[in-house]
């Protein structure tokens, strides 16, 4: 029986409900499939903050590390009412989650970006722009960029003024690209390079460098994208990507752009991966404290966050298609949270839809 | 009789063709209403290039200067194909804009998008997402940030590694900040702030600021958002926003995004202003080099941008007015050019559109 260690962080908000419903399903895996998931509970976010005053201890970290894999809820509390926020930035809940992307060296964030055939009411695009539907990824780099350059904000001249450091060097992009490319690879092999090239250095390096691994995939189709015609682009016609490649503050804008134009933010997965397997896994959409505790969110984006643990950090490619068949089965039968509900269809608590999934697998 | 001394810059693709009929409707303004703008044509973009070997020269900076205000149609060519493009990044066509804006002082663009009641159907969004409709303008600090920071690429211990720099200091925040507010008090009186606080220092002054300078204006209501939300939001419920205020690079992307979610690009004008009243005035969309010359671009854009000129640089309001009637005129006769063609409109070319504009007025 293969035993797998997994850290998990439930964290803030709607994050318990929710990687409750995650450990459900995989313990049913486990017991089907006969492996053993072994779990650490770990502090990070707020709730990190209300114990030890830091949103990540060095040990929490270190722990992490020596686990197989890292499943998060969300972190983060509700900004102008939470006491969390009068801290200074580097202590706030999502400082925690910079440095264990950083910590655990996790320089590649995929966040698939999909219409779901069950889901198609909830996508705010009209029918003639969905066309034949879309199913994307956007590969983002995540710890260079402007979230880890230098930084400061000093007084001259008796005037404030902020830096901001943006910096690539080329083998931070090889990495980042050449996983971008293993991942059209293995799906309809085509990869947008995203950039701003026509204004800022490190782009142009971006896009020579990209350019440069082209050659090693010559099966996979490269193509170059502006960062603002990507954003007009997503509305446009998604149906056109496959692969987004790009960097970490383009990627957060237009990774959170495409989960939003499925409409079923609830319903999608990330995978943040380094140079070994070990990996972290979480939704796509953020802490909800506003719902949190009310056995309303939808936990089939940490499910299936799950699924892509199996797949990248545990090589159990069947049974992550075994969760994921599991949740297509359940939304096909008409269960939903109250995000993606639809008239007509059977609406359902956090727990129940946890039952519901399990009870598939 | 007064006179308005306009530089004109036709520029490449089908700058020249919108701009022959946003004078065309000029003319006709100035004849109803005893004005005399006279035009001084520049090069600027390829344009430039193929004359002058630069995409804009000092002295076409200088005269520039010397008017009262710039009209532009746009400027660039088919990248990957167009020789321009083999030219390194500062001897390109959009060089050139990034100069005429830093040399004008233009720190402030402004970007409307808004759903025109005709034009419902071009909306890439469902009904329900549309609601009411929207009406939003993205005010965006055009001189400074990562678009004129310091930046290098270098090679250290034989790896190439680029830099670049984004900064703000609280003068440049402060006046583009009390654009942003002069600019809500005239309309909804809604500004929301939009940065990236939770990770970087600019943006953590900038929050600062705009909440100082908001002090001045209580009856505008403040709010923040970040960079990423604000890319989903724009998305699933547009008719939120009244003034978006950001920096330039989130502006570049987020007016962009904003405008292809009216479905009308090609009928949002802009305009760049600065501390005195010359401004410039330029559409919203690029200069598609693919239908140039072909007599199918979309002029109104372009025509509209000469109504905000009216309007901001030359203090006639009622004039302004008489464009932007003229065109909701047209359209509701149900004229439209190729880009926002539906069933049961009478389609016309470039030339003809502005004729029925000029006759309107
Ligand atoms: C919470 C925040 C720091 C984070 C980011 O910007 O990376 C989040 O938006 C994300 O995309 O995971
Ligand atoms: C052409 C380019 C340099 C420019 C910009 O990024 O500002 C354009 O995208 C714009 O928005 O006007």
């Amino acid at each position: 029986m293969a035993e797998y260690s997994v850290a998990v962080i439930p964290g803030d908000g709607i994050g318990p409900e929710i990687i409750k419903e995650a450990r459900k399903v995989l313990d049913k895996v486990g017991k089907v499939c006969g492996h053993n998931f072994r779990y650490t509970e770990l502090l990070m976010g707020g709730a990190s903050i209300d114990v030890h005053g830091v949103p990540l201890t060095e040990e929490t970290l270190e722990t992490a590390k020596k686990s197989d894999a890292v499943l998060l809820g969300a972190v983060g509390g509700n900004v102008g009412v939470s006491k969390w926020y009068s801290l200074p930035p580097e202590l706030r809940p999502e400082a925690g989650l910079l440095k264990i992307r950083k910590g655990l060296e996790l320089f590649a964030n995929l966040r698939p970006a999909l219409l779901f055939d069950d889901l198609k009411k909830a996508c705010p695009l009209k029918e003639e722009v969905i066309g034949e539907g879309f199913d994307m990824i956007v590969v983002r780099e995540l710890t260079g960029g402007l979230y880890f350059g230098d930084r400061k904000t000093v007084v001259e001249n008796g005037i404030r003024k902020a830096y901001d450091t943006l910096t690539y060097d080329e083998e931070e992009i090889r990495r980042i690209a050449k996983t971008g490319f293993e991942i059209a690879r293995k799906r309809r092999k085509k990869l947008c390079s995203v950039d701003k090239a026509n204004v800022i250095d490190s782009s142009r390096l971006w896009r020579q460098v990209v350019k440069e691994v082209a050659e090693e995939y010559p099966d996979v189709e490269l193509s170059d994208m502006l960062v603002d015609n990507c954003a007009m682009q997503l509305v446009k016609d998604p149906g056109q990507f496959d692969v987004i490649l790009t960097e970490n503050m383009f990627g957060d804008i237009l990774s959170d752009e495409a989960s939003m134009i499925t409409g079923s933010i609830g319903m999608l997965p990330s995978a943040s991966l380094g140079k070994t397997k070990l990996g972290l896994y979480e939704p796509s959409h953020g802490s909800a404290p506003d719902i949190a505790g009310e056995n309303k969110a939808n936990p089939m984006a940490t499910i299936l966050s799950a699924a892509m643990m199996l797949r990248y950090s545990f090589d159990l490619e069947p049974e992550a298609l075994l969760i994921e068949e599991a949740v297509s089965k359940v939304l096909g039968k008409g269960y939903r949270t109250i995000d993606i509900m639809s008239p007509g269809n059977i609406l359902v608590g956090t727990d129940k839809m946890g039952d519901l999934i399990a009870e598939e697998i």
